[in-house]
């Protein structure tokens, strides 16, 4: 507050995957670091569909930055929102005024899109934060209270079909958690419908589901999601989506409730940058991850379009955020120190996993291939590997064995209210 | 829903203490019983406080009204309001329709009271369900965040001026919460504001903390809460409460944070049965619990306004609701079997505790008055073993010893947001 602090100031924006791995990188108090992220917590989404379904609690996944960083004395964390970019001044606006930045890294991520059609918004909940899995999770577990009070068996029905839209990790794990509660957590719990009569939709547009993975891995993806009760219908788009019905195909079903897992945007950060961005709004780095032009600012995460020396796109993956963050965070102390800058970035894929249900999952990992039990345990040990603390490992374990030997989900409570509610 | 069924029909309104105890001793098959709560879930409301100072997640303290009752087949659960009684016509009127009974068991509990002054409740929220606990959170996790990005000392301060208006036992829990999280929690975690240097006021209109306790246990409790770093002011009431300052004795406080804890009113379906209410509006039955005129309408809990032999209120904690419930019930049961009715309804006094932070707690047993780390051991096993469920019972064990070695609070989340946030 006082003088002026001669450090050179590295800013990050966002307290993701990639935020938090390079904020962890440049741990050296010859530099000062200011993560600004507008949520006071960093989120495990890979799991966030736990939470949406009841099995997990919110906190179990969600870790206070400022907890995670409180022995980092070079890291202040602010909580505040950008909301624009002056790359010519160096500086970054915030809600609650200026930001002055030496290095900027931007790791704002993604957010659910929806094609153009903003008002299916209102209908198809997406997942991205912890309100949404609240949001999603107080529509599933209202739809069967809905379906108890209805007398009318098409308007029962329509609160017992559900339709999780896109065929991605994000759809396949709302499907088969979705399958699982309807066949076996709720049924001895209703007296009047059955839970059972619940149909599950999973529609994706293009050929197959989990189109990360092998062509012979989505469709064992597609098997086991099927034996869970799921019905899968690939090469379907949809086409319309309202307060009770959804259109895809030729088909047009009575559902109350509609999931969005089909689209990703990038974060609008990215267009403020005034550089081009791909069909997705994300930013063409430079192999560098660099802002073309401004060589002290870098873009990682889900926000940044990033192509492989093969071609490929390299994936909005948890992994792939923190090996960008890494980067970018060794470039910068290479630079201030007056080293050589490292080599373009290099993707190293450490494997791909996405989990259907009880036992069922799908992992690649280059040529080796995966499916089934096998593939579930590597999922399980994985996730609790890479979450945040000790305390959260263990009550996820715990939390896990418990649902699997009673088919409970212990965190089945309905809190706040929408008026979408009521729709 | 085809033929009408001729067993009696109970109907319970509120799936609290009270409410649960009814229907678990109403496990006879030649009963038909229905349990109305607009929530999906019984809240164990003696340890909300912690959800709101972020020490526990909610799901740990809260059940599926369903999945409790789900072995109990005489009972159908409906996620529905109650609107209003009719007793002439032995029907209560729920939001989605009409609901007739046989006999009528009224536990709606109880909500917070601002006396007068409901203007309060905007600035100053109370606790009585998880959503009021996660405004709670909210607002004191964000109160240091204020403060942190405030440079004008004065504004920066009346951030950290916590006022904790009433000494009941939620008052005395929120207060000595406040101040570890306050000392022990966060100090390390901010760059420019210093957590501790905040002030938790527990203000007291009456003459000491804890009435419902023996005098010397209510000078402990104070003294122990002073050791904590909680200023106590009893024989002061408030008389002003704004967005920014709070008007007490003779003093004006600057504080962005009022919490309420000190009054409580009936529900308000009380006043629906046309019979005469307390000054808090409970419902002044007969010895037996019923409706005066009406025997088949008996009312638990803390909308019930019992007195006991030596002229002193039964209390309105959860052993009494527990205890009126399971009363009530008895009584159903042995009218409909043709044998006489059980005497006049008399409370057990099984002891009161209080905790009011680490190894510190007040309790009361007849004439053994217990304080301190022994107080707080018996306070930590009785809470325990009332809590429902296997899994919460390790996972809250688990969440307190990990709190307690690490001075962490796990669920330090902030979610939801709502206009009074931004004031």
């Amino acid at each position: 507050m006082s003088q002026p602090d001669p450090r050179p100031h590295i800013v990050i924006l966002g307290g993701g995957f990639g935020g938090m791995a390079a904020a962890h990188r440049l741990d050296d108090p010859a530099l000062r670091v200011t993560l600004v992220d507008r949520r006071n917590h960093h989120l495990f989404q890979p799991l966030l569909y736990q939470v949406a379904t009841a099995g997990l609690s919110a906190p179990s996944i969600a870790a206070p930055l400022r907890q995670i960083l409180r022995k980092q004395q070079n890291v202040t964390v602010l909580m505040d929102e950008a909301q624009g970019i002056d790359l010519a001044d160096k500086r970054v606006r915030l809600a609650q005024g200026p930001l002055d930045y030496d290095y900027l890294i931007v790791a704002t991520g993604a957010t659910h899109a929806y094609f153009g059609h903003d008002d299916w918004a209102r209908y198809a909940p997406g997942l991205k934060t912890l309100d949404d899995a609240f949001a999603i999770r107080r529509r599933v577990l209202l739809a069967f209270e809905h379906a108890e009070r209805e007398d009318d068996p098409a308007r029962r029905q329509a609160w017992l079909n559900f339709v999780v839209v896109g065929g991605g990790a994000t759809g396949v794990e709302l499907a088969g958690t979705l399958a699982e509660i309807a066949r076996h957590t709720l049924p001895r719990e209703f007296r009047r419908s059955d839970p059972r009569a619940a149909n599950i939709l999973l529609v994706e547009a293009g050929p197959r589901v989990l189109p990360a993975f092998a062509p012979e891995l989505s469709a064992k993806a597609q098997r086991q999601l099927e034996k869970l009760g799921v019905q899968v219908r690939t090469g379907t788009a949809v086409t319309a989506i309202g307060p009770d019905s959804v259109k895809f195909g030729d088909e047009t079903l009575a559902s109350r409730t509609v999931l969005w897992a089909a689209g990703v945007a990038a974060s609008p950060l990215g267009q403020q940058l005034g550089v081009p961005l791909d069909r997705a709004g994300r930013v063409l780095v430079t192999p560098e991850l660099a802002v073309p032009g401004h060589a002290e600012v870098f873009v990682v995460g889900d926000l940044a379009s990033v192509t492989r020396p093969d071609g490929k796109p390299v994936p909005g993956i948890a992994p792939a955020a923190k090996q960008m963050g890494r980067y970018v965070a060794d470039a910068i102390l290479e630079r201030i120190r007056g080293r050589a800058a490292p080599g373009p970035f290099r993707y190293r894929d450490d494997g791909t996993l996405a989990t259907i249900g009880r036992m069922a999952a799908v992992a690649q990992f280059g040529k080796v291939k995966l499916s089934g039990v096998l593939a579930w345990w590597v999922w399980l040990v994985a996730h609790v590997y890479f979450l945040i603390g000790f305390r959260n490992r263990l009550v996820v374990l715990l939390d896990w064995a418990w649902s699997y030997w009673t088919y409970q989900r212990h965190a089945r409570i309905v809190t706040g209210s929408e008026p979408a509610d009521e729709s």
